[in-house]
């Protein structure tokens, strides 16, 4: 008889886990269960340009054809709990309730908009940016409203102001950190979005908290610090929380998410976790942690898929490699920044190089910052960030050589292309290791 | 008494060695001797953009300006010895000829065009893409031509070709071997660029041998393989040859180019050399051969720059990291073809992949094809080729991760930045390592 696997949630990670299995074993049986009804999947990273008006919503929204691979896809199944002794799952379908038994289990439950404990978050005009239904509810508040505040500097928060400003509104972001994008950027770097944000515009209240959102009915103002910003719409984007209430009485470990090791494995036994339930490990050096991006699903997810389908493989932790493109600016990071390095034990030492992304002669040559972080004690890089020109695919390069363990004095001659239209001989990239290499050897 | 450092050559590789030369010794005597009368420098990656009417050839010719780093460019000096027991180099000056000593010497003499010993080779008409006056001189001629056929396949052949197409110009290219950018792609992968070009409205005669070219005083027609192909300009690009001829009676060991190990020292006691006009050696293994670019040059001249000055530095290698915008295309390769690899010994297995740089449904998502080549042994990685949208940023991650000695398992679950705007969950980057990584498994 072949296995059955059941996978909780057709996110990324549940999207990955299920084609991995496949092509472990083509003969396994293979459910995927979604809470959702409408729809396989949707692209939330995607929302905030819908909102732009760079894409059309609906272009987010997705039909996976995993039949195709013969993977059922249940739509409309809500989880509700897990027996792991008896090894079934409870759910809630469109015919009612019943419960599926399975040889591995992959949870792949995402995550939900966290929406912090503040007076007047629930009136009208608030919303959160989650689904494309949000999407739509704030493009539609968007054409009749005036002020709109943001409260969290993330990505989301970032790319969701931009699109709003550019949609007429006037927009000020409330941070409660001393500056945007503070999981991944230091202050020197996160300066440069700073500045392009308010050259953009936006008003910018970093190191501020919010205080309440007044009404009475619908959204008036907001509170920060005792000061009143009107606002005819308030989008929270202050982060988001593991979607695994319903694993409460599981019995499966759970910390900041749940407890996943380097083969994805839960507490109970052919339990898989994935994705922006999970707590996992950083690359670096294995400290646990959450990395709630879709890159980092889709490799656990393959990880996942492979294990429970009977096969051996291992994640390799994640990096939170990141990219945004903010109005004009691209901004990207990966690994520790310096802070975070510091708050970890780490002494740092790091390099940073200005210049261009192509030949200051050839046209169109634009700004790009690097600024690489680096363990003072063996030279390993631990970080990287950029802002400007093809920041993310620079990013990419640090990534490669952190996963591959490199130091600053192995990577400082990197070998990057060069072409005039496209780069330059002195890329930043390289000049930021050149900087910090020689910072090491005083 | 301060050191005296000698620089004979002020290209990438020269420049580099002056810069780094002062930066470990703030009181050398640094003198560059450049043969070139007019000017310090040029970009001669520049020169086919230039000829495509995208940068106006001035723009090309620099004043690097090394008097503010108290580096002495002399020019319109020529080398023409070295007497390394002496520790002197005879040189003819704009005021005759004279002997200069050295306490260390670095010879940065870069290459010429090289022409085959072809008929007509000689004729009105027949140009090589070298320096800016050759640039000036094609651009010229292509005003009055029709015809223009352009002899190997290499990166600046091919850019000028696309260069004179856009000017009008019916332009057939001619290569000896059986595919463009032989050195770089390997057979499927140039098949897009092939492809590209013949698409763009460029005759590719691949593995065919230019047998003549016709007169009798300014070029009427070439003869390839028999045929006779009409032609108002030739363009000879099939690669270059180091300039070291002055050396001949020095005794300094000579190879493919000036013989120099890891520290860029040469057989001769404190002379260094760097650029075009040295055999070095491969990252991946050691394997000498030679490196024509300006990156791999840059670096060597840092190395050099540094030990003439007392420091000890070390070159790690080249991986001849590479990349030309051909019209729309980019491509980009670094590391050993399958083709080099299988020629050196390895058994390898390459993974391949093909996708868009962005979601499917952002706007404007461009193709990109990417393909890995791995040692079967070990699995590592040994080199890249990728053809579309952003080829040299993908292939820099690649560089990184060779540079870095990763293996396939280890780059696998490679985590990139993604963000819809500018980069896909599915890279097509970790999907080639992720086939490989199957293949290899297999």
């Amino acid at each position: 008889m072949p296995q059955r696997i059941i996978i909780i949630g057709l996110g990324f990670g549940g999207f990955s886990a299920a084609r991995a299995a496949r092509g472990r074993d083509r003969n396994a049986e293979i459910i995927v269960l979604e809470s959702r009804k409408e729809y396989d999947g949707f692209s939330p990273c995607g929302i905030p340009y819908a909102i732009e008006g760079e894409v059309p919503l609906g272009s987010l929204i997705h039909d996976y054809g995993l039949d195709k691979m013969r993977i059922q896809v249940k739509l409309g199944y809500e989880a509700l709990g897990i027996d792991t002794d008896a090894k079934t799952v409870k759910v809630m379908g469109p015919e009612g309730g019943e419960s599926l038994s399975y040889d591995s289990l992959i949870i792949s439950a995402g995550s939900s908009p966290f929406v912090p404990p503040v007076s007047g978050a629930d009136l009208q005009g608030v919303f959160v940016v989650s689904t494309p239904e949000d999407g739509r509810r704030i493009s539609e508040a968007a054409t009749s409203s005036k002020d709109a505040v943001v409260v969290g500097a993330g990505a989301i928060g970032l790319e969701t102001a931009y699109a709003l400003k550019k949609k007429g509104l006037n927009v000020t972001v409330v941070e409660m950190l001393d500056r945007p994008l503070p999981n991944s950027l230091d202050r020197d770097m996160a300066a440069i979005l700073q500045d392009s944000m308010e050259y953009g515009g936006i008003k910018m209240l970093m190191g501020k908290r919010l205080e309440a959102i007044n009404g009475p009915e619908k959204v008036k103002s907001v509170a920060v610090d005792g000061e009143q910003i009107p606002a005819d719409m308030v989008i929270m984007s202050v982060g988001v929380r593991p979607s695994i209430k319903f694993l409460e009485n599981s019995g499966i470990e759970i910390g900041r998410g749940i407890i996943t090791d380097e083969r994805m494995r839960t507490s109970a036994p052919d339990v898989y976790a994935v994705g922006d339930c999970v707590e996992s490990f950083s690359l670096i050096d294995g400290s646990r942690g959450n990395c709630w991006l879709a890159t980092a699903a889709h490799h656990q997810g393959s990880v996942a898929g492979i294990n429970a389908a009977g096969g051996d493989a291992k994640y390799p932790g994640y990096l939170c490699t990141f990219v945004s493109r903010i109005g004009r600016l691209e901004v990207a990071a990966t690994g520790y920044t310096a802070d975070r390095a510091k708050s970890l034990g780490y002494e740092v030492v790091s390099g940073k190089a200005k210049g261009l992304d192509r030949p200051h002669w050839y046209p169109g040559a634009e700004e790009v910052s690097v600024k690489v972080i680096a363990d003072k004690k063996d030279g390993r890089i631990l970080g990287a960030q950029v802002a400007g020109a093809n920041a993310g695919q620079r990013v990419n390069t640090f990534s490669a050589l952190i996963t591959a363990g490199a130091t600053v004095e192995r990577a400082e001659m990197l070998e990057l292309s060069y072409s005039p239209p496209v780069s330059d001989v002195y890329d930043p990239v390289v000049t930021a290791l050149e900087v910090c290499a020689r910072k090491l050897r005083r």
